[in-house]
């Protein structure tokens, strides 16, 4: 089998949502604004109805509704993190067990934060369930992680995790050693050192040496709803006798591959789009795929650094 | 002497255009365009009344000029790379000679390429005397080059150089070991090892070792005009025993920095700013600045890897 994709294609398998403002029109999706108008998500024309009903029980509904302008505002009575979390975590679970949105048949129990209201700490406006973050089209956050080694040779040799056939997302793709989002408030290193104990029995000693080394952005559609995501990336570089065991049933098998066999691969997609992003990045980072072998290399670093229209975290 | 400045603020004085029709409107600026109607550039207002003068002495004009449109495009006779660099160089050339764009007095006798005319060769539209390049607001490339060494106890340390005071821009900055613009066709890598021989006398052995990591982009306006700027950047590992050395002028002396006192400098607002930009993307890549030391960092990594709204090059 030949390498079927290139980079530049691979990548943009991410960034399937080139401009917010045109999928807004054309979909007539729905703004999601904080009080004060900054805009943090945008929400499918469908998944109005059923919230905007389940908003209207309440004698302070959570959400304001604007139909000619297509936005969803946060009622005035909403102006703390703590109030609009709570109704918000209320109002999702009547929508599930209503099976109203078929993404809460996920739940979750962990929380994202949606930054940007600066009356609150850390700016977080709200905190909602992950299962319903791609309803709402927030911005998320992920930690991903190279693990790699060298052989004694001294060829660079990448740990490469086979996501296991019953992940109901991209069952069988391959993946990073590890990754996962950032929820309930954990901190970034934190969820790294997690998500490498839990996904591959990375020892935290070992774990902690994780360098983050910057982050990748982009803008994502899926079956599910829209992705915009922010990865924090770290490199990891392991012992060469070190071999990751899988641990909590996410990851079917661990491999240990030469670059070269991870990048044909990529290209014949067999890896979870995120992650093959992420990997291009490494790859990029590292001086493997250049200016000189990778005709659209400047392409590829634009879509690996998608800039986002929802403000991110300031950590104070 | 206190640190001033944070690291958000020192790179975004790179960013000093946040959006380009905001600018096109905010000062009447002409819109630069290839024959099918591909934006590569903005000419400032003032700029365009002695162009169309002397595009006006030809029986064939370079340039059709839209006043209602606000627009330059090249006129349909010109059809070819040749055609076009031509005409220009011809055209610029009395400009200078009339004294009619400042900045021609500096005439470099070097080629920039403007990118995104499918039917050329390397899809380069037209070559433009650098010194005009300013003027037409076309995307230019460089090269950055981070000297780096490990001291004998394993420290990073950084060579920083320090721009002659006889330098038209920035003088007496502080600058990375090596950095300049790409003309005249040459080869990315080449540029790289001309400019750590031109600036440092770096010896071509070495420097052919310099690794490319990856691109920043910024979108800068100096009192020269405009500059949306794609830098491809190097991390060149040098011999610890190895002095790089003033050698076309340019530099008038080199350290050899800890890198804390490199960040400290960057804060002061020491170094040019494009090279900060350029060490800032270094700090983050190394895991020097990190999310958990830098309260701006996703803001910070928007600003070094700002998309640009003119093709770049696709090379073949």
């Amino acid at each position: 089998m030949t390498d079927e994709y290139s980079l530049l294609e691979i990548v943009k398998l991410c960034n399937t949502v080139p401009d917010i403002n045109a999928l807004i029109s054309a979909e007539k999706a729905y703004r999601f604004l904080l009080n004060d108008d900054t805009l943090v998500g945008v929400l499918s024309n469908t998944d109005i109805a059923p919230l905007e009903a389940e908003c209207a029980k309440h004698m302070e509904p959570l959400f304001v509704f604007d139909h000619s302008l297509r936005t969803v505002v946060f009622g005035a009575f909403y102006d703390t993190q703590e109030k609009r979390s709570a109704a918000l975590a209320e109002i999702l679970s009547k929508l599930r067990a209503q099976n109203k949105w078929a993404t809460l048949a996920k739940w979750c129990g962990e929380t994202f934060p949606v930054f940007g209201d600066k009356s609150q700490p850390n700016e977080v406006a709200v905190w909602v369930e992950r299962a319903a973050s791609s309803n709402f089209g927030i911005r998320a956050y992920g930690v991903h992680i190279n693990g790699i080694t060298w052989s004694k040779s001294g060829e660079l040799l990448m740990w490469v995790a086979k996501r296991s056939m019953s992940k109901s997302t991209w069952p069988g793709y391959l993946d990073q050693m590890a990754a996962g989002g950032i929820g309930n408030g954990l901190g970034i290193l934190e969820s790294a050192i997690k998500e490498c104990e839990e996904e591959a029995k990375v020892p935290r000693d070992i774990a902690m040496k994780a360098k983050l080394v910057g982050t990748t952005g982009y803008f994502m559609r899926s079956e599910l709803g829209l992705h915009p995501e922010t990865p924090y990336v770290f490199d990891l570089e392991l012992p060469l006798d070190f071999v990751p065991v899988p641990n909590d049933g996410e990851v079917e098998e661990f491999y240990l591959w030469e670059i070269n066999k991870v990048i044909s691969s990529i290209k014949k997609k067999l890896f979870k789009p995120n992650c093959a992003l992420c990997i291009v990045d490494f790859l990029i980072r590292h001086g493997i795929v250049t200016a000189e072998n990778e005709p659209n290399y400047i392409e590829i670093i634009n879509n690996i650094h998608r800039p986002l229209p929802f403000p991110g975290p300031r950590r104070v």
